[in-house]
């Protein structure tokens, strides 16, 4: 490895995002940072992409850090793609999305647009990592995770991931001081109960606003929702393989071709 | 189970699509449909869910068949959320999705707007079925493979599926006579190459189009890619517990709390 890594940094919430902007500056400690984030913020934006509409990119300057920025019209997963084939000159050795507004804990990895980033970076054969703090305000205390955020990263440089796995991190919104620790964790089984609100637009038509209370069903406590409640950081090894291999057996004995 | 089980059927290429069309003629011979699918093309657009937007829904009659209909101006996942937690009464015995324009097979499981309709309905504890073929246009020939996605639907009723699993069925583009028969396989280790097409807009500003081949980088005969290619019907069963709960171990190994 050179001298510093090549970082990319990116994010969902958008490139003035006090969560990226603290990030960025952690990595600005440990490596060579090139930032290649949404131009808007990309919540919920799970791992879609833009097919069907061009995409615009603007280097832009937004503090006086060494960095290097660029904005990006798209999508997360979008400006991962256009940070590998058409901005960076060489392959990044990492790349760090976040730090999210808010929880990418248990099922939420699925709709995470932060998660979804790092995702495509693993699929592009990068090591990536998604942080997130449990705290959806945007003036989150990100100081008191810092630390944290350093040490992962570091060990995830010195360690290498594991082949076709990303980490998913939560941080409990808690002080520095009352963080217990670190655990690597499952993905717990939760899910969301969906409430609709219902409303009357101005022209009379009825719409929808998507609402819902989040519930974890999974009882265990090697689990990041444990992990989160009990005041430790949770590190989940997400894979982009979703077989389910163990209930290939299953499946074969269902004779499709008789 | 009811005389007739309740179906939800869903897409992500838009209520007006004909393999959308296909699909709803083919549940109505297997049960009683609701359809709610999204009133645009909502292609690659993955786990996307809309958290800062209005969702507008309507009902509608498109043909003579004997399903109810709704239009949603959502992603495929809210078109789930909205049909369970909302437009029907009760739960669904099944949701199928799709038939999409196009393949769904290895890592475009992950970008996948039709995908996403199924594992979310998987989260709500629905069984589930994302139908694929492996023909873009628009007036790709679904003939062929209707005797197919009656059979693999009605062995997923009759067997159930195994619990947090969903099934993702790709077809090749191959006339009936010329479809070996139907294989359980493995998501291929596959890629897209991206290559961005770099033009300037009228205004003189510079814009990109997203583009890439694809790339199968798994050589096992056990996977959706070799299936495909060979002429077999592939079905991958899917999770969405993305933990690579093999990695657990090594990474316990890194001692983050020292």
């Amino acid at each position: 490895m050179k001298q510093k890594p090549l970082i990319l940094v990116t994010n969902d919430d958008g490139i003035t995002a006090p969560g990226l902007r603290t990030l960025i500056k952690i990595m600005n400690e440990i490596g060579q940072v090139v930032v290649v984030a949404p131009d808007s913020p990309q919540s919920a934006m799970g791992h879609a992409i833009t097919i069907n509409s061009t995409l615009y990119s603007d280097k832009i300057r937004i503090d006086d850090g060494p960095q290097v920025e660029y904005s990006c019209s798209g999508t997360p997963a979008d400006c991962v793609k256009l940070a590998v084939n058409e901005i960076l000159k060489e392959k990044p050795d990492l790349c760090v999305s976040g730090i999210n507004h808010g929880s990418n804990s248990s099922i939420n990895v699925i709709y995470s647009g932060t998660m979804s980033a790092a995702v495509e970076a693993g699929i592009e054969g990068i090591p990536a990592i998604g942080f997130s703090l449990c705290d959806y305000s945007w003036d989150a205390n990100f100081e008191a995770i810092q630390e944290h955020v350093k040490q992962i990263t570091n060990s995830a440089i010195k360690n290498g991931l594991p082949k076709g796995v990303v980490l998913n991190v939560n941080f409990p919104k808690l002080s520095e001081e009352k963080i217990k620790g670190i655990k690597i964790c499952r993905q717990a089984r939760a899910t969301w109960m969906e409430e609709f609100d219902k409303r009357t637009n101005p022209q009379g038509r009825e719409y929808y606003w998507l609402t819902g209370k989040f519930v974890n069903l999974d009882k265990g406590e090697d689990t990041d929702e444990w992990a989160l409640e009990n005041g430790y950081v949770s590190v989940v090894p997400v894979q982009f393989d979703l077989t389910a291999h163990h209930t290939i057996q299953d499946l074969n004995t269902w004779n499709l071709n008789d």
